[in-house]
């Protein structure tokens, strides 16, 4: 049975943009099950699977719902253990949490300001409201403010990336040999800011930037299928 | 038979000091093995197994010998299989190289400035000759003028440990529900720092410094039988 992955998106349905919904679409599409994505603006969040969750991705397999991008990623593991491994054993699913908090206090938090402005400007108009409302709340500041440093943090933030970038002088993928989940949970920063900003967080001659290329290839290029924001 | 770890000293040879080394040291105890530690300073480090490696740790393990902590941790996974798992699977091997770059660029930075003299002044006359010429070189300022910032640093190295503070709130260990070869990897770091300076590198009550504590306790407690600097 095909799986539902209630994805997040904005006015135009064929760019979903959220990067824990790549997350769990690139999960997904790792273990080679089929699965339909059903676009979800924010403000349809409450009402997905009769509001089991805040949050998307949420997907549903059968009778089963599973929330959080990470928790899909164990429920695939574990219900699908056939299919190619996410983790590479216990070891990987807990080194997979440390890869997600270091991406999600370094990556996240500098993307998610660079290019707040950007999503608000995707959405429809009653997203933006919301976008906006729950926003400038979080950041203390209008959101048109809150890139304003982008530019004269853009150094740093590409230093901070040292760590993935010495560990791809090692190895082609942080799953080693070949992608696992923790490759999916580092392109899923990078997918989001590609479809949503033309800002350049990464330089072309950066490793990173090329291993983020390869991840566009993998699973028939799905996440190459949507194109670059322009 | 037994292994033997060269491992790295400074005058006082019950008190071994480098962070790789003791990340050794924890991937040999956690495997069970019986091994015999050999102190070696600086100086002596090039004369090791006839001149194999430029840095230790170095392991003997009957005819074998390998050099890097990272390559005696894969190896000693690899030669004892059936004694407890250092990395948990192929993925666990894998995330552990990020792990270590993530250590080696955001901890051992900040932490082999801050206790750069207090290194020094452990040392043997001749291997503080030696340590001086090499770190002034590798710094471009005087050994007693790289420390300096520290103090002003401390806050931001403090900060720059979210990610594994993050982690430690989902799960005991890096490696999950028990320790394995990460958490040792970052164990060595602090290890390394306990030992040679005085200088409180992590607040009482960090999440970082019970997880430390309980790294100390682990296999016999072989850690903290080496009393902190005073």
């Amino acid at each position: 049975m095909t799986i539902l992955l209630y994805d997040l998106v904005g006015r135009d349905a064929s760019r979903p943009f959220s990067p824990h919904c790549w997350k769990a679409a690139m999960a997904l599409a790792h273990k080679g099950l089929d699965f339909e994505k059903v676009p979800t603006p924010f403000t349809a969040v409450p009402g997905v699977e009769g509001g089991i969750s805040k949050i998307v991705p949420v997907i549903r397999d059968g009778d089963k719902t599973v929330s959080d991008s990470f928790a899909i990623a164990l429920y695939l593991e574990d219900a699908y253990p056939d299919r190619p491994t996410l983790f590479g054993g216990d070891g990987g699913k807990a080194m997979a949490r440390f890869i997600e908090r270091w991406s999600q206090l370094t990556i996240h938090t500098y993307l998610g300001s660079a290019a707040l402005k950007d999503i608000h400007d995707v959405l429809a108009p009653e997203d933006q409201a919301y976008f906006r409302k729950s926003r400038e709340a979080r950041f203390g500041k209008r959101l048109e403010e809150v890139p304003a440093g982008r530019e004269a943090g853009l150094a740093t933030f590409r230093a901070s990336l040292e760590p993935l970038r010495s560990t791809l002088s090692y190895q082609p993928w942080i799953g080693g040999a070949s992608p696992l989940f923790a490759d999916y949970i580092v392109y899923g920063a990078f997918q989001w800011v590609r479809i949503i900003s033309p800002f350049p967080v990464l330089a072309e001659n950066d490793p990173v930037a090329e291993w983020f290329g390869r991840c566009l290839d993998l699973h028939g290029g799905i996440g190459r299928k949507v194109p670059a924001a322009a």
